[in-house]
């Protein structure tokens, strides 16, 4: 109360933007501030995804939530159970799981600064590689965990890098999770379906850089799906022909795609 | 008889390699010699094309009979006949269809370097374009005649130069009729789906170039035609895919769509 100084650690007290309160909340890991914007290497993203930009709000007040436990000593804030919080939270909410990679980036770096350690970094991967191996459980018993856990974990192989490059650990079960949903039963289901190609829009190019085999493969199935007789809804359908076209036209929407994808009217 | 000169001008005569057989036919038209080799701008074709080219053996079978009734006088050949002896064969042979654009352009360069004559251009247009009038009749009557005169006037489209560039005329008769094949009832026969990807991948490109809006229509419609609810065979359906990924990537087959779409064995 009197101490002007650790006034700022109050975690009840941000009101303010997003970066502030995350800028602050780091403060707990004793940095004097950290970079929040990492959007250099989605130039070529297209604007359905700009659609899910502006939810950053959401996080605001997730981090409120999060990192109130570790009051009223910030500094001896457990990062182990942040990513587990940080988890927990993205399996239950897909608007947070679609931005959380980037504070989980921001949460790395700082503690990687500070004193080189990754107690946040190893509780974050250990607890993706649990829900990893038990995702076809966590599909059966909610669809809406499952894709959630999906998005997220793309998100974070989206933000997470080492020397620049993504994540090699994350490659494979990022690659596994796009299979699973481009497996005929999840092809029947729209927002599997949605999701697919919302994370191949997102990482589908990065992805193929650091294994192209898989991704050919990959769309082998989506290709098969769309071929075989199945229970694929009109959406779906599109959705997937679209992905399609995006990647033959080297993950990019071509002006006449992006007409007939993306324009309210046609004629 | 006893004059070697004429003895070369008997078409009977000919049994040596097409391109023999057409060079002297055109030696009725005094002219030394002519060049059939045209395929420059087709590097960019693909394999699947690739299976119908080795077919000149029925265009010198052709000539034969088509030259003959210009004989015993082959320097009063009538070539406005002979445009119509070949529009009327292509009508009625699909693989000569794909192959006598070759033949009418070898014999309108000649025409046209003996002395500025273009009778038989002349007669191959107009009768490409009654032909073009009554398609709807054309289909209705004959479904293979129909599919017939598409690959001849592509390949017209295809073969025929003006200054190196393709005839402007050709390009909105051979768009209208892309657009035929691309419609609902055209899209649930294999024949006019497999005529139309197959003229795509001979001159999709060069049509594109020729006028951008009217194949980003055509692709409309064949988008439509693959989602919505309508008859499509699975063949239909793969041959549709295959061309709106080969469009996507630049009128390309990419390495993994060649895998996808030409390999006999997939995993």
């Amino acid at each position: 109360m009197g101490e002007p100084g650790r006034e700022e650690y109050k975690i009840q007290s941000f009101d303010a933007e997003t970066q502030q309160l995350l800028k602050t909340a780091l403060k707990a890991l004793s940095l004097p501030s950290i970079s929040v914007n990492r959007s250099q290497h989605h130039n070529s993203q297209t604007e359905r995804e700009a659609t899910f930009r502006p939810v950053f709000g959401k996080c605001k007040a997730f981090l409120v939530t999060t990192c109130s436990f570790s009051t009223p000593d910030p500094g001896a804030v457990d990062l182990e159970k942040v990513a587990n919080v940080i988890v927990d939270h993205s399996l239950q909410d897909r608007v947070f799981s679609k931005e959380a990679g980037r504070m989980c980036y921001a949460i790395i770096q700082a503690e990687s600064k500070q004193a080189g350690q990754s107690v946040f970094r190893r509780g974050l991967l250990n607890r993706l590689q649990q829900e990893y191996q038990a995702r076809e459980q966590l599909r059966a018993r909610s669809p809406q965990g499952w894709v959630c856990y999906v998005t997220f974990i793309c998100n974070i192989f989206d933000y997470l890098r080492v020397n620049n490059m993504p994540m090699m650990a994350l490659v494979n079960p990022v690659y596994d999770c796009l299979f699973r949903l481009a497996q005929p039963d999840s092809l029947s289901e729209e927002e599997e379906v949605d999701c697919l190609v919302l994370q191949l829009h997102r990482v589908g190019e990065q992805l193929e850089k650091m294994n192209r085999q898989r991704m050919d493969e990959l769309f082998v199935l989506i290709r098969d799906g769309f071929l075989l007789p199945t229970s694929l809804s009109s959406l779906a359908q599109l959705l997937l022909l679209e992905i399609i076209e995006f990647r033959a036209a080297g993950w990019k929407t071509t002006p006449a795609a992006h007409k007939y994808y993306y324009s309210e009217v046609s004629d």
